[in-house]
This record gives C-alpha cells, structure tokens and sequence, in this order.
C-alpha cells in the first residue's frame, strides 16, 4: 500500500455500514456453538471463519510441552443438564452453553440441593445474569446460573448429568498469513475459545476475519498474520511451535472487545513507545472521537504471553471497552444485543487507519533543505499573499518539508504538527510527485 | 557586557519611556510609505532607519538565483485609482496604499462593475478595514477596498489607472553588524517589505533600530547583527548570499508585532531548547507578566528560513500578538492607533532583558565546593541565626555555589531555582570579587 | 533483612504506640538542656541519648580548620538575667533557656532602657512566643523575650548579668555504626544544637535513637550510621573529619520536625532521582496519606552540607512540616505540646518503611521469561477461570514476573504497577521460593 496507490486504503470509500452488518452476522453464526480451549467448538468455529478467510488449521497434541505449561487434555461436551425431584430438566446446556463450567469432567450422579450448591456459581449483584467460569486445569464440574435462579432452588434430590469427555487429543489453532512486499509482519491475533460470549471474543474474531479479507484483495509492504488461537494456553503454544517465525513481527494487535458501545481503549504494548503504539494513538486521534490510552500490564489477554520479557514483542491491544470493564463481561450478557454492526463497523474502520499508518509511514529526505522551496510557482500554494491562514494541505507540505530531515517519519510529522496522518500522507505524495521529497 | 561591567545592562537605569516615544515616531514617520519586496519604498524606508543606526545596503539584481527561488522583476508604483463614471476617484492609493495590490502590474483601462469586482478584495466580516494583500509571483492587478465601499459601487464604466513599473532591477537589504568580544553572533531580523502597516513589521523595524542604537553604546561579549530584509524572498536572499557567515549565528530573533497591546508571545526555534529560547522564556518569566509560548512551527515569519532543515539555526521570534492573531492583522486597522509607545517600550525591555541573559549566562565552578563557604565572614550573609527566611540574595549565593559544578549555567541555575536572572547574575558577580567561584 | 527474613521489618507486628510514647519521653528529657553547637549541653544531650543507643563522642580543638571553616571557640552558660530597677528579674534563663541570644559573650553591666533594648529581639506577630536566635560567628550579646514583655518594660536602669564562657574548647559530636552485611552505608544525621526547641531538633535526636535501637535488634544488609552533630558546623566538621569514609554513603535521611501534626514531606536529594529519593516516595505513597515532596534547594539543614557539588550524597530530608514552614519554628511555642507521641510514632513507621524498601530493593531475574509460568500448579494463582478481577498478590506476581528481566528493580516495579512495595516484596518471596526467580 505505497503512497500514490489508487487503491490505498484512505484514499477507498470503504462500505463500513456494508462491513458492520455482515461482521454482525458472522458473529450471530458463530455464537451458539460451545467453545473452549479445545475440542469440536473450537474447530468448527474455525470452518466458519474460513468461509471469509481461509485458515490454515494446526493441531497439536496434548501432552506436548510448551514452555512452563503442557497441552491439556481435549474436552467435548454433549449433553448436561440438572433434573430436580420431578424429572424436570432445571438448567440445560441446550438454553446456554455458559450454564456448563467449561472443562467440566463427566458425572451422571444424584445430589441433595447442600451437595448440588458446592458446585454451582451465580453472580448475586446481577441476578438475572448467567456467569462465564472455567476451570481449565483442576478437574471440577459445576454449573453456572442466574443468582435469582439459583435462590429459588427447592429442597430435594436433583440428578446432575454431565456427558462430557475429557482425553488425550489436541489442541486447534488456525492462522493464515498475507504476504506482503517485505516478510516484516504486523500479527492480529484473536483468542477464539470463549463460548456464547459476543463482545469478549468473537467481536475480535470477526473484525480480524473482514480485516483478513480486506487486506487480502490490495496490495501492502507488511506481511499480516493473523491467528485464531485459545486464550493463554494458545499464544503459549503459538510462540512455543513458532519460535523462529517471532523475530519477523514489528507490530502486533490483540483483537477482542471491539463491538460494545464503549469508547475504543488502547492498551500499549509493554515497550509503551514502539510504533505500533504510537500508530494507535495517531488514529484514534485522527478519528476525532473520545478514546483512552492505557499502560502496558501484565494481565489481560495474549498481550501477556506476546509481552512477555523473554519476547517482549511490540503487541497492544486496541478494543472498545477492555476486559472487565463492563457490567456484561464474562457473562451471558455479553451477547448479541450488546454488540451492534455500527460499533463493529467503527472498530474496523479503526484498525484500517492504523494499519494505514503502518503502512506509510516512512522518513524521506526534503531535496531542497535550505529555505522553503517555492510552492507557489508548482502549484502547491496559493499565490495571494497577505492571506490570515493558509490551508490545511499547504500547512502540511510546509510541516513534511521542515522535518523531512532524516530524523522524522511521517508519524513524527503528524505528531509534531497536530495533522490528521492521512492529510500528512497525502502532502507527502504531493512532495514526491513534485520531486521535492525522496524515501530515505 | 561581562559581569561588573558598571555600564551593563540591567544596572542602568534606562528611559523606558523616551525610546518608547522615540520608536513611535520613527514608525510614524515610516508608516505613509508604499513598501514592497523591492522598490524604492523599501530603500527611502532603510534611509530613514539609517539616522538611528548606520545600515550597510546590499542591492541583489532581478533574476539571481537563491536557492529554489529567482530574485523578482523590481516593482514600484507611481500613482493608482479607480474613477467612476462621473470621473471621481473612487479608490485612491494617496489615502491608503493598502488600495493597491501589492506588486500589481500596470494597467490603464475601462472595465464594467462586474468586470473590475473580479479584481476587488474586501474583508466582509470587518467592512470598515481595508486588507493588505500582494501578488509577488502571479502578475495580476488589483485593489484592497472596504466591504461596505465595495458593495456601495453603483454599476457603470470605471477607469482603472495603476502606474506601476514591474521591471528588471534589485531586491535591496540593509543590515548592520556591530562586532563584539567574540565573533560569534546574535542576529536579529525583520521583514521591512509591508507598506502602511504598523505593528507588523514596522514594530519590529523600529524596535531593531533603537536595539542596535543603544548596543552600539555598550561594550558586548556577543557581535549583534541586524538585518532589514523583504519577507521570504528577503531571508532567503540574505542566507544565499551570505551562507559563509551563517555558522557564526548562535542565537537569533525574528522581531515583529511587538507594538500592540497583546501579551509577550514567543514561538520557539525548531531546536525548540537552544539557549535563545531558554533565554527568551527566562526573561518573559522574570517580566513578571502574562506571556506565551508556542513552539515552532514552519509557517509564520521568516523563521521559517532560518529553521529550515538545512539551517536549522537558533532563531526563535519574540513578539506580542504574533501574525494572524489580532483583527487588525494585514489590515488597514493596523495603524498608528494600534500600537502605543508604552507597548514598543515594554517589548524593547524584553528584548534587553533577553541580550541581558545571552551576555551574563556563563558557567562558573565554585572554587569551595565542599561544604558551604562561610559567606557571614566575607560580608554575604546576615549573622544572626535561627531567622526563618533569608534575604533572595543570600538564597542566590547559596544556590550559585551549589549547582556552579561545571555542568549547570547561570541561566541552568535561574531555571532551577525559580529566582530571577538578575539576581542569579548580582550573586555570581560578588561571589566572583569573593574569589569563591571562577569562570570554568 | 533479606527476603523470607522472619523478622524482616514489614512482617513484624511493631508496637508503634509503645515507641511514640518512649521518644517523646525521651524528648522530655532532653527539652530543658540548653543546648548550643558546642558545649556541656550538648554532651549533656549525647549522654541521654547514650542510654538509648551508645555512641562514640568525638572532641574536635576549636581553631581545628574544617574546608572553609574553623571551629569556634566553645560556649557555656551559667547564669543570665535582667534586672529592673526594682531588682527583680524581668528575664531569666531560669525561665526558658530561649531567652538568651544562644552565643552571648559574657556582660555584667547597667543599661538605660533603650540601650537595653538594642539586644533585645521579639517577634510582634506572635506576641506571646519567645524566638530562638544565635550569633554564632560574630560575638554579641542579647536577650530573646515576648512582644508583649518587650512593650511592658519600664524606662529605667537594668542590670543585665551573662555569666558565659566563650573559650578555646571543643565541638562535640556523637555517632553510632551498625554493622550490616556490607559496607555500603545509610547515613541518618540528626542536628542536635537546638536548646529548648521540641519539634526542630529534639523530634528527630529521638526518632534517630530509637530507629538505631531498633535495628540493631535486627540483621541489616546496609551499614547504619548515625550522627548526632550541631547544624552547619557539625556537618561540616564531620565531613572534614570524615571525608574518607564518605564514598560508603549510598543513602541518606537528615532527620528533624518529625513530631509535629503537619504531613509528611519529603526534600530531594540534590540528585534528585537517588534511590533514596525513590525510596522515600514510595513509602510516602504506600502509606495512604497526605504528602508533599519537595525538591531539592541549598537551603533548610544538613543536607546543604552533604549535597554540596563537592559531595553530592544522595541525602534528603523527611520531616513533617519542614524548616519555616509552622508558626511556632525557632520560637518557644515549639515545645512538648506541639509535638505528640502519635507523629512521633508515624513519623518512625515511614522511616521503617523507607528502610524496609532499600534493604529489599533488588533485582531479579525471571528464570521463565518466554511467556508466564503455570502459577496455578504451583497454587501461587486461583484456579477458577473466567474471574472479573484477580487478587492484588496474583496481579503483583504477574508484575514481577513481566519486568524480571534484569532491568527493574522491585522499586521500580512497584512505581510501574502502582502496588505497595510490600505486596511486590512478598511476590518476590513466594516467587523466590517456586524457584521461578533468582537474584540478578
């Protein structure tokens, strides 16, 4: 995507209202199915996202060590259910997957309601609401539910099934990779293991499915690889099959939680100053819209692993609202009424101007560096003078001549002078044609 | 103007208030000219500032190339009005020679209203005020008028007359160089190209003329250099001409707009921390009054030429409403009313303040640096103890002493400790007669 | 006090109450001594301390030359009064020892009123109070007293009667170290000349004792040292004694107005950025109260001495309210009443603190850098997933771990993460023990 490209994608009138109602969709598709770390969801969730983009599936086995930690054993669930005394089946799996403590292991036993609470977890602040829980690496059942549900539990012998398997098998990621004019790459990666939860990850993997597809049909410098993997367990496992591929990723994003109404949060990476961060911050500046910026910390998302010292990648995080800071995360209200086309729309317009700033910024040199050359006789300026202001675009070819120095890209410019990045872009593309400006 | 000098600057009891009115009326007398890039305007204007401070004038012929640019066809203009019908000088350059645009080329014709509207420029929102406009490098023909004059032209024939000559000959600069202890130099600037505008440029004129006076009178570490040039096309003249002695220039101010009643502004040099804008803040700081700072940016005056890449020299601009800022800004508002004495004598304190700084910031190294001297022996501090304040003098010796290490300047120290620069600069000149600090 | 020490400081319940109550008893010992920078009352005061912690007394010759300085001839008081007309005393030491200029010179001899009245000094503002001034350097003699008392004097003949001895003697200092694992020094200095002053001076002999007593009860990694010397002088002459036992000093604390009601604050080291300077910040953060910081300035204690460029210790100041800063300083109103045992007391804890945070702070080294260890199996991290928030010694774990990479210290990890350094200092612990960190 080099400047003067016809298809750039600022210079694109992108269907964003089109790109927000078919994520939405996508996400409507992909929500009923029971996700986890491993197991069926998990792959079958994949073969929806390769209708938009097609994956390259990787399963490793469990046992396999990776790193501190070792692939887990593979769990499926088909049916659990909780009948009272009266055979009437009073929390199913089939009315939300989120009912199952994910990784649950099998039991098909009766219990008393005192037996039956010890393994049951409901949210008493918001009682309507249906907890998300896991317990990935101690061997538990439970179930969750409505507080208001659990309360009206009666005395009596309920009978728990839970027909669930957990054996040796494997764990699925699928990645694909967009090559690009150089093998630098610019990682999206989505953690894709959540159950029936919209906002908290399948809002992040639609985006990176469009933004795939989008990438995809026009041509750019960075090589995109995008990767689906299992939250923590699956960066872990990513970083530790693809070790030597590492070194190639400049920029990276962690993509969840872009479909709420929130404002768009960008967690830096943790070198808190690495481009990716300051191409963020660029465009959420540009967007003209309210944002907010937060420091690198280790907890979060794959950004832990990502950022992690021993690789300490430039990955961050921009999302609408983060982890934990709405009501509705991590419970079966985070659904498809909380997310909405037009904030799905928004996020990936987001993404594709960072990426735009990626993608062009570049330092060039000013061929005439002592005084101004005269614009005017080019037709870059206007020739009244006396004028109060001068235009934006001639402000900025005066801002990208100034500091066309050696020492500042594009990026610094838009910084330095408070111009929105694609006017900067644009006065630069004017520079080169005017062959008053060279790539450095 | 070393320390103990007894004639330095801040130990001299100066007229403010007589090189006030001195200044103004040097700016009256200036004000009726018809100035322009080049012309005879320009050279009557450097004959009058030659009675306060004999200028060197450089003539540089038409069609010189200086950098990107060629020096311009000379302009000068005789007389230039519109008649109407019934034979009245509607417009007439005699009461104002903002009438004219600047650089119009010469023309004697009759043109219907609607025809002569196409070269008519008025400021709707301000229709009393006649704007200043120029055409240097588009040869057209024009003239500034009220708004409410222009809409008040009834329809008819109308006879143009500009009796301008645009024509090979010079684009003429003045400069003077009053040397000083060493060959390094301050240079102070202004732009002398605007006709009968008052605060800008011919505040700055005036102020130049009367700074380079008094230094003329003093003895001066620094060698000052004072050039009277046309805006732009003048800067960029004098750095192709004179690219030798550009290196010698340490510290430099553009002056202009330093008439009106606005607050003191400075606009930082590119470096955005040479030691000028230290100085410059350091002074506005220590005035005690209301003042701003903006940091550079390439458009404005000509340091936009001086702070081109490859220059880049330490010239900031320390004026009062800097350009573009005020209402009357490039119009016929822009007059003897706008600027006051008092305003031109406060800005020239400044200036001194400024050169004050230049000239006294030196690093000293305390020959007793460990522990405090006994100050209360030699006379420098009271003898009485358990007192809960001491005097600012004695808190600047202590402050003097304990940063004049070798790494911290007198200014270093003002900064730091929050204490005006002159009493920084009275403490190291007596702990200097004390023989308890040296020159490093 | 390494970590997993049982009796490191944060992890032993101290009895705060209990040592408040027993430094300001102490103090109340030490109020009615008349005190100056050299004489009998101060050995008097260094054997009072000595029952809390032994010191080792050091005689410096008056005339002994200390850098610029020589040390004064000593001074002891017997009597000294006024009398009336009448005979009666109108001052008397006997009353507060503060109503002697500290330093007079012998007199026996009659005074009219108002010759009388030329060596008398009163504080109109604060009517009531008696000040507190010296003339240590210049020989004088004079009576502090009342505003009130000085305007109800009578005309009259006085008898004023000084029976002081201003003689070739000593300067007396006290100084204990306390042998820690290394070498590298933490200096505490405590100015002890005041007489009858509670909150300047006394305030911090006491704190310093008890500190002292304290931590010799306990294994240290850092050597103590601490010196009880007269203001200015002392420090100076202990540094010329000293001077090859300076380069030990890594940290320093001038300690005084530690008991007054007044917040914390905190005077930088002339560094700045010192690691006591961190420190301190820290401790003053992780207390949940109110403070202020100052930086530094050659004005206020000791530290003038220790931070001079020829030192340039990393030494500050923490006090409550600092020098001038109450009404009551250098006057009699600083007495029992203004300070009280419950500052006393949390005045030590912060002391406590900062030393807890310099014997701790460390760098260590993530033996798991590439992505997080498994916490869960070692049982440092709950095992239950989906969870909104985790717990602040999970988060602190998380942080630890990230910035383990030889760069950080446990400091600079609880300014990053903004959790207390004790919580970041028990990570570290449980960390040390699973053996996923070691020391750098």
């Amino acid at each position: 995507m080099p400047l003067n490209n016809s298809t750039s994608i600022s210079s694109l009138k992108f269907d964003y209202d089109g790109v927000g109602d078919e994520m939405y969709h996508l996400a409507a598709e992909l929500f009923p199915i029971c996700r986890s770390i491993t197991g069926n969801g998990f792959r079958q969730s994949l073969q929806i996202i390769n209708k938009i983009i097609p994956l390259d599936v990787t399963e490793v086995p469990s046992g396999t060590h990776v790193f501190d930690w070792i692939v887990p054993k593979e769990w499926n669930v088909g049916d659990a259910y909780v009948k009272n005394s009266a055979g009437e089946k009073v929390i199913d799996i089939k009315h939300s997957n989120l009912h199952l403590l994910n990784y649950s292991i099998p039991v098909h036993e009766k219990f008393s309601l005192a037996e039956l609470k010890e393994h049951l977890y409901s949210l008493p602040e918001t009682p309507d609401w249906i907890p998300y829980r896991t317990s990935y690496y101690a061997e538990k059942w439970g179930f969750c539910l409505a507080d208001r549900q659990l309360h009206s539990l009666a005395e009596g012998e309920y009978e728990v099934c839970i027909d669930s398997s957990l054996e040796p098998g494997y764990l699925t990621y699928g990645e694909t990779v967009l090559a690009g004019e150089t093998s630098d790459e610019v990682l999206i990666s989505c953690h894709s293991c959540h159950p029936s939860l919209c906002n908290d990850n399948l809002s992040g993997m639609v985006l990176a499915a469009y933004l795939a597809r989008y990438l995809k049909s026009i041509p750019h410098r960075y090589t995109y690889r995008f990767v689906y993997i299992p939250g923590t367990i699956g960066s872990i496992t990513w970083l530790a099959c693809n070790e030597d591929k590492v070194s190639r990723i400049k920029h990276g994003l962690v993509v969840t939680c872009v479909g709420d109404p929130g404002k768009s949060t960008y967690k830096k990476s943790r070198r808190g100053d690495a481009e990716i961060d300051r191409a963020v911050l660029q465009a959420l500046k540009d967007s003209g819209q309210d944002f907010q910026v937060l420091d690198f910390s280790p907890y979060g998302y794959d950004e832990r692993q990502y950022c992690s010292p021993g690789f300490n990648l430039a990955v961050g995080s921009l999302s609408r609202t983060p982890n934990g800071g709405y009501p509705e995360y991590h419970t079966s209200a985070d659904n498809l009424e909380l997310v909405k086309p037009i904030y799905l729309a928004d996020s990936f317009a987001k993404y594709l101007s960072v990426i735009d700033i990626l993608e062009n910024n570049q330092v060039y040199l000013n061929l005439n560096p002592k005084c101004e050359p005269q614009l005017g006789k080019r037709g870059l300026y206007g020739t009244l003078g006396g004028r109060k202001e001068i235009k934006d675009f001639e402000f900025a070819l005066l801002w990208v001549l100034n500091y066309s120095d050696g020492n500042y890209s594009l990026l610094d410019i838009a910084e330095k002078s408070g111009i929105n990045f694609p006017v900067i872009k644009e006065a630069a593309s004017a520079l080169l044609t005017a062959n008053l400006l060279s790539p450095l």
